[in-house]
């Protein structure tokens, strides 16, 4: 079966060797004759991945592991929104609303903040405009127990095209759709946690990035022992069975990411695509309406745009799909299109779409 | 490479068309050009097999889905073990205490009882003797917000042969090491949840079975949203991104037991591989010195025994390995030697283990 071309928005196209890496493991794990779903975690053979996992994470993005730890959980992003609150809301936290992902994070916070008798503040939002923007003005509270913002969104396509300034007050960043997809300071961030399933790997693990020592000093030591940080810092992301082929999986996409260059090349591939695609947006504006405001909050990894009508939007996502390009249709939550065109797209899968949006554009306009 | 044979106490052993067929959805998944890694948990393809295999897994156990729902959430059983009392401990629950899991089932239950100034209560415990048998003078408390009990001790070698009456009180039970390994009145139960990598697939996905109606009545309202199982009852187990490929697995792991013959089958089959073990066993109890006191206490799952020295243990279990038999040694806190010889455990793997038994007492006794 010849791939198809894969824009959807997560779970989404992993890199080809890593998919052949897998299908291999599934057969035969590290000569064992056994799948890598049927090897024990406490094995050698996977202890060895997991170490490696851990450390090529902190390796790409430049952090010591005296420093950060790099831990595996399952529930997603979602699980995360919880999470951070519950183990580190005491008496105060900033959110920026910037999208669908950011507004849950936000609930959560105040659930738990009302559990608590803390408070989860909403800094800034463009949810007025439909979250077509990124918020610049942004009154950050310097006694917050930390901030937290959503840098990519995936639904609106918007991105935080830098790391905003919070003084000393710990940095939350839900990355789930533009984790290790470009160069950046990681280390103004405390928590960084990302669903695999866009830049990483296959649905069914969560990547956590975190500063041990805020961990040590500030989480909460009553919780649930699942539900703590601490718990999973302590054991390496081993406390229990880990989702082994899903963390082998991320293991085989981060050493894809180191040979193709590391975050710098990786994020100079991203701004090609992405340009690829804007430039035909910006080529036919009153055929291809992007939907964000502004050209700098542009997200590199999922762009969006409607057709005049919404059945032309049908038509595209229909006429697209006959090409074998999936995944196109814009979330139900909005409508349009949107190509996602993660780190593992390729340069031919957006050359082809470029292609047909161009014959589109001249069939219809 | 050849199979190995898995006595792995989980992850462990999958039925072999079982393996071959996620190493081809690795590569294409329902024709799409995409793997199975790949594809949006919201196309019709994953969607038809996430309503499948949560229909699969109600009529294999003899559940109607006006009753039961199944879902399918990450977290493993350690999450489960605080799930369970943050969802439904108000006043008091019953805890029997059979081995280390219902020792961690417990210990999450008390701390979520200082939260919320509730009880949770050691109904009974064979701790004192090592956990070599299960409790049978049981004193539940017939106002009990539920009882809980671990059906299979995966370290200890016990096993639940009958499903205790707890009367009125709801039944909560850990089935992680054997779940739909026999058949059961499942009706009995209000909450059953297993890890899925024993019985059921690879690490990453816990099934859970839930009476509808005591979700709706009776479960916490107030807790962060992916915490309460009425949210992914209510969402269909899809209200964020589930663990696709470890769901797929378990699918295609349900319709390989329907195939066999359903529980009747299974449970037949399991009754005559562990016989074969613990008959030898009862050939040579001064060699092989099984650690469970009551024969009708003995696991059809986990098969525990020492040997006369420690020295001896390891050369049985590294002689094994020689003939690729893995994953024999005990587990690490208390030694000796183990087998797991869950539903995927095919018959010719047992019979390799029962000759070398033979074997090796002849040449150690």
């Amino acid at each position: 079966m010849e791939r198809a071309h894969n824009f959807f928005a997560g779970p989404a196209v992993l890199p080809l060797p890593v998919v052949e890496e897998t299908r291999d493991a599934v057969l035969d794990f590290a000569n064992l004759g056994v799948s890598i779903m049927e090897v024990s975690h406490r094995s050698k053979e996977f202890d060895a991945v997991m170490l490696e996992t851990q450390k090529d994470a902190l390796d790409i993005m430049g952090l010591s592991a005296d420093e950060y730890a790099c831990v595996f959980l399952g529930g997603g992003a979602s699980l995360q929104f919880a999470m951070v609150p519950m183990n580190f809301l005491a008496k105060k936290a900033d959110y920026v609303i910037t999208g669908e992902w950011a507004t849950k994070a936000f609930k959560e916070a105040k659930i738990v903040a009302e559990s608590v008798k803390a408070e989860a503040v909403k800094v800034a939002s463009s949810e007025e405009a439909n979250f077509t923007y990124i918020p610049k003005e942004l009154k950050w509270s310097p006694d917050a127990d930390y901030a937290h913002i959503t840098t990519n969104n995936t639904i609106y396509g918007t991105q935080w095209r830098t790391t905003p300034d919070v003084g000393a007050v710990p940095l939350v960043a839900d990355m789930s759709s533009d984790m290790l997809s470009r160069p950046l300071d990681f280390s103004k961030y405390s928590l960084i946690y990302a669903g695999a399933q866009k830049n990483l790997g296959p649905a069914g693990v969560t990547m956590i990035i975190v500063r041990k020592a805020w961990v040590e000093e500030k989480a909460r030591k009553d919780l649930p022992t699942m539900l703590k940080y601490k718990t999973h810092v302590d054991k390496g992301s081993m406390f229990n069975t880990p989702p082994v082929l899903p963390v082998f999986v991320v293991g085989r996409t981060l050493k894809w990411i180191r040979a193709m260059g590391g975050l710098e090349a990786i994020g100079e591939r991203n701004e090609k695509k992405a340009k690829m695609i804007y430039d035909v947006i910006d080529a036919y504006p009153e055929f291809y309406r992007g939907t964000v405001k502004n050209p700098e909050d542009r997200s590199r990894m999922n762009i969006t745009w409607n057709l005049p009508t919404p059945e032309l939007e049908d038509l595209f996502v229909s006429e697209a799909k006959k090409r074998r390009m999936l995944g196109l249709k814009g979330h139900r939550s909005v409508g349009g299109c949107r190509a996602s065109v993660y780190n593992s797209c390729p340069m031919e899968s957006v050359e082809a779409l470029v292609k047909f949006m161009e014959e589109f554009y001249r069939a219809h306009k």
